[in-house]
């Protein structure tokens, strides 16, 4: 543990520790295309998955959890209200809850659901791409100016700019936001973790963003004290874990057999393995 | 074949070879979660999968079936209504229905559901985990004190009372009872399997229960007047795939690859490597 | 390019590179047991998937893509609704529809819904098993002659009554029709690509047929002014792949390990190894 910003950070290390150690139990609202690989990276990281999506269901099931991961991917008149009643139970309970804002920006439906979830539910960690980031910071009227500076990819070159950004967005919201893409950005108010893991092949696998989402839920439930750290974790782990898939793969495989090595790299990852492959600076 | 309790028994390997005589095509009504894996083992075991879970297409479905497959998974109004009109039908045809009901316990929707098609479709086999049979039979009002004496898990310790507990909630509801985990129970009301096939990993895979409740079907379908040997036949298979499955495994492995090898293992069974690697006792 | 009834046909290995020069982004409203399948070959072949079901949505996500595949394997009145948006929207935008009419002839609503969509939306391209196909041939009134001589699948024997009926069925609804089995046929009015590549183990699969759609869906988007020729080439991509896959599979391998190749070998496919492996002759 170090101290930054007056705050004891965990490392990497003791985050996914801590996930081992108390096999957290999620509550998954989450999209039908890739909610088995979504279930299986959640065991394969030390967690434990329930899915449950019917309004009359998730108020009772959302409780015997301890957090909720709520996926807008494919999301229908009866899921977002479900997402509604599991999100206000959560929080009442003093669970983590995360939002993945599936496409938010692509249609006025999924835009008008993650803003509300946003604004209503006050998600503990908003875990999407760039452009669903934005879209959500633009819709809340303020940081436009800092939008408007950021391009659409997190690149060197406006690294500081967007490093600025999510900061900007971690303290309007309270929430830890987590970018993803060839550079990942994990922020507070206070502090961004800027982390250079992963593989531009694992875009070719569908749900790779689902899975990380699910597993960042666990890693904050299991530290709920450093939530920054734990989803930084995360992040470090699943691109490690596409790094690690990658350099098993043999003549002739391809995303199907990848995506299975990355869900495999997971399940066999250590606190020692992840230390020494993250590569991160913070901010 | 042999004699006990004054019926022919039918061998595990005979089951089999009528499963794959047959090709038992099964209606699913199951949880999306695991819906692809269940497919797949069903094929895997010599059967073939119909999914349908919207009530005005159920009807004319499941007709055309020989089994119906019922999984709570992810259940919604919509999809328990579909559950109780083609769970009418196939018991109007005759057809094998069989319960999964998954969650039981965990909310009011889940255990009033699973409780409404035990005592309004009498499934011909009901599968699930301790807990989940456990809050049924506590249901029914009957069966508490054979329930209150049993503890939470099947052991060796308490296998004595487990065994009689199954036996008289399979005499109750009239249907097979198969109960999993470390130790399988798989009875009627007269003799219960006691099975010892399987590993511990196979809890870090999502839906090893819902293939084997598919698999069940095809069994008791295929095998229609040895019900309950037919069951214990598919619960060997999937503990001995689960084995044979990890044996496979090489360094770097992890829960995605042996999903596909176990899911493998049911696909390459045949009957002799089935009567060979059961583990079983009769009581 | 050769020259054929007049028009300029496209080789295959020209149309794969079509796809992989344009990233055909495809909206897929699709079956919950082959999805995450479905989108794992369409980023394998080269296109991009989204999914979405909601009315609310669907008009939106469709108005962003290049084109739309409509597969009814577990329709529900939601969902068909999204269908018939989704559909009118996609072809008053000139994108490419696809209709996979999974289980025509086996219900009611199957049937209904399947014809709907052809009456209706007037689908770009059509593909199913021969009884989908003789379904809706039959449905609509004027092709039952062709049908009654035709047999319940496509032999050497009844080849060219088949090959007769499939052109006809493609004059009649103006879609490229193609109809998948041992034998491949896929036709416009004019022109009939009969196709024998594949295995008979891909059955043992769930979701092949719902994978080749949304490839053919993609390479119909990225091949506009060839549309027979694309669905031919996407038709041998699928059946070579199946070929490349199982010379892959190892001692204990079965049909979950399939899969993996199956997609692996789209993702690997190139032009050069697509023409030199596929098999077919025009008639």
């Amino acid at each position: 543990m170090s101290l930054m910003n007056g705050k004891t950070r965990r490392s990497l290390g003791e985050c996914l520790e801590a996930v081992h150690a108390k096999t957290p139990l999620i509550h998954n609202i989450t999209n039908y295309v890739t909610v088995n690989d979504v279930a299986n990276a959640l065991l394969a990281c030390g967690g434990s998955p329930i899915m449950s999506d019917e309004p009359k269901d998730v108020y009772e099931i959302t409780s015997i959890c301890g957090g909720l991961n709520i996926n807008i991917g494919t999301l229908n008149e009866r899921s977002i209200e479900a997402m509604m009643i599991a999100g206000a139970r959560a929080k009442e309970l003093g669970h983590v809850v995360l939002l993945d804002p599936v496409g938010a920006g692509a249609s006025t439906l999924r835009t008008t659901t993650a803003q509300t979830i946003v604004n209503k539910i006050h998600p503990d960690v908003i875990r999407g791409n760039i452009s669903e980031i934005k879209t959500l910071a633009k819709g809340s009227g303020t940081t436009k100016g800092v939008d408007a500076d950021a391009a659409d990819t997190v690149t060197e070159d406006n690294l500081d700019d967007m490093v600025n950004f999510v900061k900007a967005f971690a303290a309007k919201t309270g929430s830890v936001i987590a970018i993803t893409g060839a550079i990942d950005l994990v922020a507070d108010e206070n502090v961004c973790y800027v982390i250079r893991n992963g593989r531009k092949e694992m875009s070719r696998i569908t749900g790779t963003g689902c899975q990380l989402s699910t597993v960042c839920a666990a890693y904050a439930v299991a530290n709920p004290d450093n939530k920054v750290d734990a989803v930084a974790a995360a992040v470090c782990l699943m691109g490690l874990a596409g790094e690690i898939g990658w350099s098993r793969m043999q003549d002739g495989d391809g995303n199907s057999t990848y995506r299975n090595r990355i869900i495999d790299a997971i399940f066999n990852m250590d606190s020692k393995t992840l230390e020494a492959g993250a590569k991160y600076e913070i901010r």
